[in-house]
């Protein structure tokens, strides 16, 4: 929590009106009053007119369309600004609060592990040789984790869950922002990760942590060995995602996906609930309809049997 | 063990005859006489004549198909029985029996590793910080566990074995049966995998643990990082998997195949030895003859580079 | 370090001349004057007149190439008696020398992390629980390892670095020397990894040490999960490796080279400085010009995206 004047004084940006209270970032659309947004990409403009964002870093020439009672940071590089403000609000990566964990009835925790303060465990879980648990993080019942898996702190794990070997759950996101010179200014990954009840999460599989509030994966979904959730990714109920997917940051599926070996998204795309995405499939597009997919460009899987027939005779000529 | 008639009890289900001694799941082909089997699947339903198994989960219309001696258990959901039924058989994730692990001469086990009751090391091996040895594994003499691996309980491990930081080897396979409603229900994977002698195996890669039997890697394989090899493979002597390799359960590799990187294959196919998968091919039928075979769907390498200048002349009309 | 003599008696190959100290193996281009090389492919036979090396292997047909003062090593397999020199060059795993690591002021060493003999941390990192430091690493100042990192002996890692969960930094290249019967035979990797400043890698990656020399990651660079890069890669300042992708062996990437999740490069490549690889693209030749490519084989995405066109309308006939 910081006041808007003291980040405009780190980020060396000046600001016209009152001052307030601002306890985070988040994008135009998702912005509280307390939070400070960002506009960068055009396309978005539109999303000013409704944007409940406290401040928003802008560029001059867009300035004019900010609502009344929003208040301008002016800069020629906003979202170099996001990521400079975002580190203001990044928590200490492990804190020793004396706060112990909180470690329910009958779960047994094997030495060797390491559960931070501020945990909390719930009943008849089983935290195996290895496993590192980081503050505050949420743990449901009857959940297993097996060695050298690593939740980051706050993430949410539920009940009936089991997360294999080696199984990273709320590493930060891959954020950046892009300097003319070509240098990377890393944007802070301030969300985290919540898992619903009864999910199964295979061996050394990757779920990143959101940059504003959650990436999360629903109830009853079973992920494979390596694995690949960007932040921001949403994975509707009993999704199912086999090994070596890659889900690209923000990709949202609706319940009963079935995500094929090797097969992965481009960012920021919805897939229909009870839809299929064959073995290597490439989702370049939203998919707004059940079906079977498949090919990069992604198609109906029967357009890319039949394009394979197509080949398949060009060869024979 | 279990008797039949809890068994079916603890399912739900009734069966007619005499009460039975059950040791285990099988498929049809495999099951031994204390086993249960099933058939969901009608492509299976010629196996029925000759299974061994004590019993076999069957829906009302094969049941006359069974063979006398080979107790029926009627149900409309053999696969989801099958699934009930495999967590009757799934031991403890880690049991503290007070038999310690007996360590052979010169072997070096540092500080921070872990090493579960009732394994068996070698002689001259050496166990890095942070790995996790399940109970009952077994390893053979000179073999060396890099940093933060993980293997399973009951898994085996051969002698002049190297395996890098962080893989994990004997997680579950990815098995579940999917009811009506779209929920999964888990099958326990209660086989091992097998892992011969002389063979290397890279970093942050996956060998899942059969669902019965033994997933095998075979003398003298090379295997490189973040590779995922699915439940019940076999990977046959000296054969060679580049990083990111994909192998779907029960792909079935002859000796001395050599599978390039990113390449991967489909379920429950067989890859005649001294067959090379070029880079990216995606093995989609079995391949019978040795050679270089590339692309997705599979072809010969010779015929996809054609391919390849076929596309490149269209491309220049 | 080795005599001529002691490593040719060891291997029982036989050389002409006087006795040298050899410090290690290299290739023919940089070898010093202590170190062996070996000449296997004909494609490097140009290298042998200006070779520095002390000695090489050779097969006899080509000896008569070699320079004078260098020593012949006559031998009908010179890759595997690469393979089996390099097994004198290797260095312990782990050493106890009794040299505890240095470790800077304000350094957070946590609970359960390894940290071995020799091994030199900044000021003001963070090792978190989990962390496994080799023998003579050295970390520069305010870098963070999360949990479970392995970091293997002699790898070298900048400031302002973060590394996430499950990474592998210096496990061995994937290199071994096949016989004709088909065997695998080692070569020991006794190169290391150098991770420059301000470099952030995501979790679960892999990165293979150098056979000789070191595979260097440059300054600023972002690296993803799940990313493989092979023994001797270079990879720009500034350069953003996306999720899934796979570097394969001596892969060189110029500065600010992006590559998109999942695209590959084929070894011993080299990509422009400010190239963009779309995601899935497999790189199969030398990128000499800056653009953006894609598709497998390589070609530019413009044309890449026309050939789809292309695709479609045969689709539709």
């Amino acid at each position: 929590m910081h006041t808007l004047s003291h980040i405009c004084r780190e980020l060396g940006l000046a600001y016209d009106g009152e001052d307030k209270i601002i306890r985070g970032l988040n994008t135009l659309k998702d912005a509280e009053t307390s939070e400070i947004s960002f506009l960068e990409n055009s396309k978005y403009v539109s999303q000013l007119a409704s944007t409940r964002a406290a401040a928003v870093f802008i560029t001059p020439d867009t300035v004019h369309r900010l609502p009344e009672g929003v208040t301008a940071i002016v800069t020629e590089t906003p979202y170099i600004m996001l990521a400079k403000a975002s580190a203001l609000f990044t928590r200490e990566r492990l804190e020793h609060t004396g706060t112990p964990a909180a470690i329910g009835e009958d779960t047994v925790v094997e030495e060797g592990s390491y559960i931070a303060d501020g945990a909390v465990i719930g009943e008849r879980c089983h935290i195996m040789p290895g496993v590192i648990i980081g503050n505050n993080v949420v743990v449901g019942d009857n959940t297993v984790l097996y060695p050298n898996v690593t939740v980051y702190r706050d993430c949410v794990i539920g009940s009936d869950c089991i997360i294999h070997a080696g199984t990273v759950i709320g590493s930060d996101g891959f954020g950046f922002a892009t300097t003319q010179q070509g240098e990377h200014v890393k944007i802070y990954q301030n969300g985290n990760v919540v898992v619903e009840d009864d999910v199964e999460i295979g061996a050394n599989t990757t779920i990143d942590r959101a940059v504003f509030a959650s990436t999360v994966v629903k109830k009853g979904v079973r992920i494979d060995n390596l694995v690949q959730i960007g932040h921001n990714c949403v994975i509707g109920e009993y999704s199912v995602l086999v090994s070596q997917v890659g889900l690209a940051g923000s990709s949202s599926l609706g319940r009963n996906v079935v995500m094929g070996g090797q097969s992965a998204t481009a960012g920021h795309l919805t897939i229909a609930p009870f839809t299929t995405i064959a073995a290597r499939g490439g989702v370049t597009k939203n998919v707004d309809k059940a079906g079977v997919y498949g090919g990069f460009p992604l198609m109906e899987h029967r357009r890319w049997l039949k394009l394979q027939g197509i080949l398949a005779r060009l060869l024979k000529k």
